[in-house]
């Protein structure tokens, strides 16, 4: 039998069930739904960035007569849980329970097929499940279909929503897609601010999964190729938005989410959630916006970061805090001290005799 | 709908289910099986190293009043399909379907659980399923703990087994693993040589996935880091069997196995295979053995692969061949010839040009 001892219990994490990595591969969703049309209602519900309406995509999406397509507009919000309870309870509405949910998009669509997948199956508001193991009971079978990379919403155990008091992820095993399709031909329309703010999601996640306590040899192998990869997809004379790079890119993405099971992120996604919770900057611009100013942090991982931005010359606004209002930047303040997890790992045990709403209304008005 | 076009189909690979990674989480084992325990007759069957009866972790084996333990030697030969075949009847005619199957120990226990859980649902001698997608339903719930890490078999597809005919995996979806738990405490008792040549067969993975014609994006990052961090683990003077270094090759065994779902292993496998085949030597020695005289095939590699021996001063016998007659010769290189898609990959389409009978008693005979 088991000795008793005193011990660290590690996370048992939940892997994608199946993944598909490759060039074309997009062409094989029709087929990977295929067996999966038995289930439920018989249909499937489509969940794509409106961003693809009337583009080539649009033709490529594999919608059977049967299935229900929702182009969703990324573009004023991120993902809510009222938007997640309005469109489950219309979807049920109108055809019942689905055979599954298919998300194509970038993190935000991949949050909110996650999250539509579980509330399917759980009763009541999203807003209900925002935490970690809140969730009571599987979701139906989604599909995740990234076509931007950089957020590791792909392979991440959690869909992040920003409800009336909060912004924080239904977390739970459940959460993680049962297939993913990983096809880099998909990245290569993406426009070229865009392609970096997104990709510097993954590369901040690297910096803050290094630079903490919870760091592990898994975490750190993760984090130490997804960096190497970034680094030839956003410095030097081979970099930028080449097949080859979307390829790396695509990888980096799931390795740098990976690197987050065991680990976590720090000052700047804490602070990133307090940007988005109270303006709606979308969440990997806003990690831009914060890293450009958290040279006290991570030395070391800014003053590269700001090479990327000077070598792409990617806009990245300053002086936006004087607009600000102290009202409006102590709320941001205080959703970002809320965060103890993140603050925990990037600071330590002591974290709140280190950390406080004064100093993050300070890193807020540098913005 | 899709558009019509030539194209690659993809892998759609299935991923570990769950994956615990820590030192210590062996202890987290009986909590995970639990569960499970409600599943057909109620007990597991608990697949053991016979290195380990006698030794500490005999007593942490989580096994309940109502589970089978075997301790199984790995000593004399890897794993074949009688050995399967036998195990499953037995312990049917005992005690009917088992909850699950936990193996404790190396590739060849892993081999063995990954091939059991199989064969308890299908009907048969395990001869008929060896190859690709030939097992018609899935096993029962299986769960891997690696005691000594370097074979990626933790991740892998297959379970390879040595029958009358072949030396073949039971390869589909189903035989990868529900649940591995990676402890790097269960690799510290390693004795040095084969903590070397387990090592090496990750090393060598990398080699043969980094050289050849299947390697794409995904295969070429986690080959990689798992050379990289095979280096540390390998070479110089922060190397050897440290906590540190035990952490980071059972990532690397990992991250190698996981290089080889979009890439395929080589010359030093194929030739492996053979030797294996017909002398039963066990696999990861016998890729050592080969490894030393594949200079014209992977120079660097293999350049690289003898800095590490020298370091470590490991044992790696020459002149074996000199008591092999022609025909026990004959009939390793036909072995290694069978095995088309290793030399595709590692020669190209012309292979049957390059590679002969000849050829490959030639290369045995260097051994």
């Amino acid at each position: 039998m088991v000795t008793a001892q005193t011990q660290t219990t590690h996370k048992n994490f939940k892997g994608i069930e199946k993944t598909v990595f490759g060039r074309g591969s997009f062409s094989q969703l029709d087929d990977i739904l295929a067996p999966h049309r038995a289930e439920n209602e018989h249909y499937f519900v489509f969940l794509v960035d409106k961003y693809f309406e009337g583009k080539p995509l649009q033709e490529r999406v594999p919608a059977h007569p049967e299935d229900l397509t929702y182009y969703i507009s990324v573009e004023e919000h991120e993902p809510t849980t009222d938007q997640i309870d309005q469109l489950r309870d219309e979807i049920l509405a109108k055809k019942g329970l689905p055979s599954g949910v298919v998300g194509i998009g970038g993190g935000s669509i991949m949050d909110i097929a996650k999250a539509l997948s579980l509330m399917f199956t759980n009763e009541g508001s999203s807003t209900l499940y925002q935490g970690l193991n809140l969730i009571k009971k599987p979701g139906i079978y989604h599909v995740g279909v990234p076509t931007i990379s950089g957020t590791g919403a792909e392979v991440s155990m959690t869909a992040v929503l920003t409800g009336p008091v909060k912004k924080l992820g239904l977390k739970c095993e459940w959460t993680v897609f049962n297939q993913v399709v990983l096809d880099p031909e998909l990245i290569v329309t993406v426009p070229r601010n865009w392609w970096f703010y997104t990709g510097m999601d993954t590369y901040i996640h690297c910096v803050e999964s290094e630079n903490g306590r919870m760091n592990n040899a898994y975490s750190h192998a993760y984090a130490e190729q997804a960096m190497k990869l970034c680094r030839e997809v956003y410095l030097g004379e081979s970099s930028g938005q080449t097949p080859e790079n979307d390829d790396k890119l695509m990888v980096a993405s799931l390795m740098g989410g990976l690197s987050l099971t065991y680990s976590e992120v720090g000052v700047c996604h804490a602070l990133s959630y307090g940007l988005s919770k109270i303006l709606g900057t979308r969440h990997c611009y806003a990690n831009c916006l914060i890293m450009n100013h958290l040279e006290d942090y991570y030395p070391e991982g800014v003053a590269e970061f700001k090479q990327m931005v000077a070598y792409h010359q990617i806009d990245l606004p300053q002086g936006l805090a004087k607009d600000w209002d102290d009202d409006t930047i102590t709320k941001m303040a205080h959703v970002s001290y809320n965060l103890p997890h993140m603050w925990l790992h990037a600071i330590g045990d002591n974290w709140q005799e280190v950390i406080t709403i004064d100093l993050l209304k300070d890193l807020f008005r540098r913005l």
